[in-house]
């Protein structure tokens, strides 16, 4: 598939999703938006991609939506993508994802793998929500995150008024969200915003380390479930939650995967994990 | 409006409330509690104030209910405050707020203004509470914090049981109830109790500082609207929260606040918020 | 009661469970496990035991499900114990807990004391799911925690993925059960997993240190009321919570451990909590 505002390629098992408009610092556009969708799904679908990682190219990874657009949305609130739509879409692609996370950029757990955010510059606006949607974030210590909403006279966009709460706390999230002014990487580690921060000179390398990881030598059956488990059961109760949970378990006994999982420790050799 | 054991006092949007029992640490009365409660209504209603702090005189914040009161108090179970008259007051003021944050201190999430606890000293038992509800926490390196609940053989009041983790996760709540030794500042920022940490000969001005920004600098609407996005999320689905937060953004762009958000933006200027 | 994969002993108001298969790690069996549940509710109704400290002997907290027994455990998906039948268990003993704790870890909550984790060294698989259902996490310097569970082919177990979120945030959930790698005691304590982290040197006093204060410093009336209130919260909306708070503080007013700590208080000498 070829894309005009981001780049899409598979390695070993790694999607890596480049937003590509560095002159920008990749600021968003619909066009970028559908494309990501797009390519999420693709990934979603590829039996050959085990994790995705979202990244932007040059110095920024998303300076929010692109500012030569925001007069024009002044007077025109039309022209956001259609959720059900995308709702629809996911759905016929994964099977029936839970039925919460189908929105905008909230679709990002449905998708069966795990999502990384490779924060190599400044995320802000919507550049922010698309990485806090990511299921963990990785920052390079030149990384900025910011929410400028309160700033431009715009609210709590696309439901980080729900997520940031449930990343970094309460009281962390109305500091961030109420200042709109971005915080730097140690900051961001500090309050659990990103799960860790590697120097930008080694960046690429680090994030391609953790995500050949998770390509390499953990089971993608079981990074398909743990994530649907995590999101799910923020609307579980802890007992319906571990119900499921023995219900998995249950049918992971039985799998490929699970042998294999055993094998591999027992025979002290690298994983060969099917997703089966 | 005259006061006995605070003073309220505003300058440039900003309203600041200082309880001031200063030879007692500002331990609370009934009468303090109603006095607070009064400035905070006032706060929210006046035009001219866009933020609210709330801090103590003298060394401390708050130490508690005033210990004088105590033993009267163990003979006595009456004489709280009615939450719901409380209720249909903020109710009055301020429209409709979210039916779940009216309590005798859990009303401060229903005042539609960012309330700031600005801790310059120890804050214990309803000082703590009190702080916690506050929207953000800026402490003071000589700060304290504490619920000494357990010690009194008191349990954890006013619904901080359910805040507390919250703020700072299910294990650091647990650990601050049960053993009802307090924090310092350092070790409360840690755990994401306070948001920023000030050296005490600085902090009134780092105060002034962070209240000024948000005074001038973003949009009173703005606001509003993600202060009561936060804490409403609480109780949403993130479906539920996207489709509100895309109501409120399509309101938004037909605002002065917004016009004003890009032209400050646009024209590189200072920005110039009406709240409309 | 004689244990053969345990050790349980009471002293000055400290019930210590030690996991006893030092040449193992401590990694645990269906006996353990059942040996586990009757010393905690053994410890529940003893009236002289105020606090339980759950830790391992040797230089391992556990190190998981027995791997001797896990080829077996891929053919045999029954054995597990019978949530029900724990339920009713726990229900006798202590009245009736909240309907939704009482799974085969998830059970800790409804023990009526506070519950330390000592993690003295590597907590890992179920070791891992023991220490976070515990109330509050104390770790050695040379504790390893870790969720090895994709790397085997497996899911989130036993509610892991309903708790650790509310432990550490999402971001860092999904970072710890994605990779499937152990954090070390200093990292565990920066994302919240564990209160506080002490040298290997005098972990064993530093925990004696930590359980004596809640034996008898604080009451045991309150812990019990405040640990049920902080899980129960969980699921209930903070107007919910503070009503019963008010109704639990009333009550409390009444009690002879609120005398007793305010007398204590006033007397500025130690206090001698009843639990009633």
């Amino acid at each position: 598939m070829a894309y005009d505002e981001i780049i899409y390629e598979v390695t070993d098992g790694i999607a890596t999703i480049t937003l590509n408009r560095p002159d920008k610092l990749n600021a968003s556009t619909f066009k970028m938006e559908r494309e990501i969708r797009d390519a999420f799904v693709a990934a979603g679908r590829d039996d050959g991609v085990r994790v995705i990682v979202l990244t932007g190219a040059g110095r920024g990874f998303c300076a929010g939506f692109d500012t030569s657009s925001l007069a024009e949305a002044a007077n025109e609130s039309q022209g956001a993508l259609d959720g059900e739509q995308l709702g629809t879409h996911v759905e016929d692609v994964f099977g029936t994802p839970h039925p919460d996370y189908l929105g905008r950029y909230s679709y990002f757990p449905s998708i069966p793998k795990p999502i990384i955010a490779a924060i190599n510059g400044p995320a802000v606006g919507l550049g922010m929500i698309m990485a806090m949607f990511c299921d963990v974030r990785l920052a390079s210590d030149s990384a900025k995150i910011g929410a400028p909403f309160t700033r431009l006279g715009l609210v709590a966009e696309h439901g980080i008024s729900w997520l940031l709460p449930r990343l970094v706390g309460l009281s962390n999230a109305l500091d961030l969200l109420f200042t709109a002014q971005p915080v730097n990487a140690e900051e961001a580690s500090r309050i659990g915003l990103v799960s860790h921060v590697y120097p930008a000179a080694d960046f690429r390398a680090k994030v391609a380390e953790y995500a050949g990881h998770l390509a390499r030598n953990v089971s993608p059956r079981a990074l398909r479930i743990t994530k649907a488990q995590v999101y799910a059961d923020q609307y579980r109760t802890l007992d319906e939650a571990t119900l499921i949970a023995d219900e998995e378990m249950d049918k992971s006994l039985a799998t490929e995967d699970f042998r294999e999982g055993i094998n591999h420790f027992l025979e002290k050799r690298q994983a060969r994990f099917t997703g089966r």
